[in-house]
């Protein structure tokens, strides 16, 4: 039996979690891609930097907007290894991001399929087309690791 | 008859928002504040600094944390003009900010006492005290200027 591959971008963005999570910081990665290509990348270093935003997919939003030079990323795509807080989904709306492509639900923090659920908030002014579950086996082994180590 | 004076905190934010709009940039001011002194202050620059993540909030946020050396902001208030968006009340969240100080509502992008309502959900980490109301009058009237010239 072959297992279906994983999508680059989101092989690229469990490496990502995968350096997060060596530098001491809770595994998760993400990137951003524009016409299929990947333009910027982040994974979670509020620690390290000192910055409680410094979430993996408000590192990649910030790099992608400075490399384009402009706010909003209406023609980008987001992968991450984690369902999005309601910070980082705040986030994706004020970019336009036109599809968020996310590994392991999170119940406890998520903000798309859980919480907050920001996007179908009725005042939300953008929804990005969103699909889940792409490499959450993967995702979800990274972080049961780190906060096992950890315990 | 005297009108009540407004906290210094929301006056220096007040004035940070008006330089926000002659920077052409949607006017909102925010400080952090520790033991009473502000320590760091922030105003929308999403445009200026191709950052759709440079709410004010945000920037006095990440100001903050790097001044202090540190990811979290427990004993820090902030103060801004505008009822925060999911984006910044997940980043207040995340700071674990103890007490929120803000101006004028925002049924449309707010997020605290509309829409997703960050700080009410089940799973919020950590709950500020929320005051709001505070230089409502003087925060709606630069916002509404601002878009008026606009039109």
């Amino acid at each position: 039996m072959n297992r279906w591959p994983l999508p680059e971008p989101m092989k690229h963005a469990l490496k990502l979690a995968q350096q997060a999570a060596l530098a001491g910081e809770v595994p998760v990665g993400a990137v951003v891609t524009r016409e299929g290509k990947i333009i910027a990348e982040g994974h979670n270093t509020p620690r390290q930097s000192c910055d409680p935003t410094a979430h993996a997919e408000i590192q990649a939003i910030r790099a992608a907007a400075l490399i384009l030079g402009q706010e909003r990323l209406s023609d980008c795509d987001l992968w991450v290894t984690l369902e999005p807080c309601a910070m980082c989904a705040g986030a994706i709306v004020h970019a336009r991001i036109a599809r968020v492509y996310y590994g392991a639900s999170d119940p406890k923090g998520g903000a798309v399929e859980h919480g907050a659920r920001v996007f179908e908030q009725p005042q939300c002014l953008h929804r990005p087309e969103v699909y889940s579950g792409i490499g959450e086996g993967e995702a979800a082994l990274l972080l049961r690791r780190f906060f096992a180590e950890r315990r």
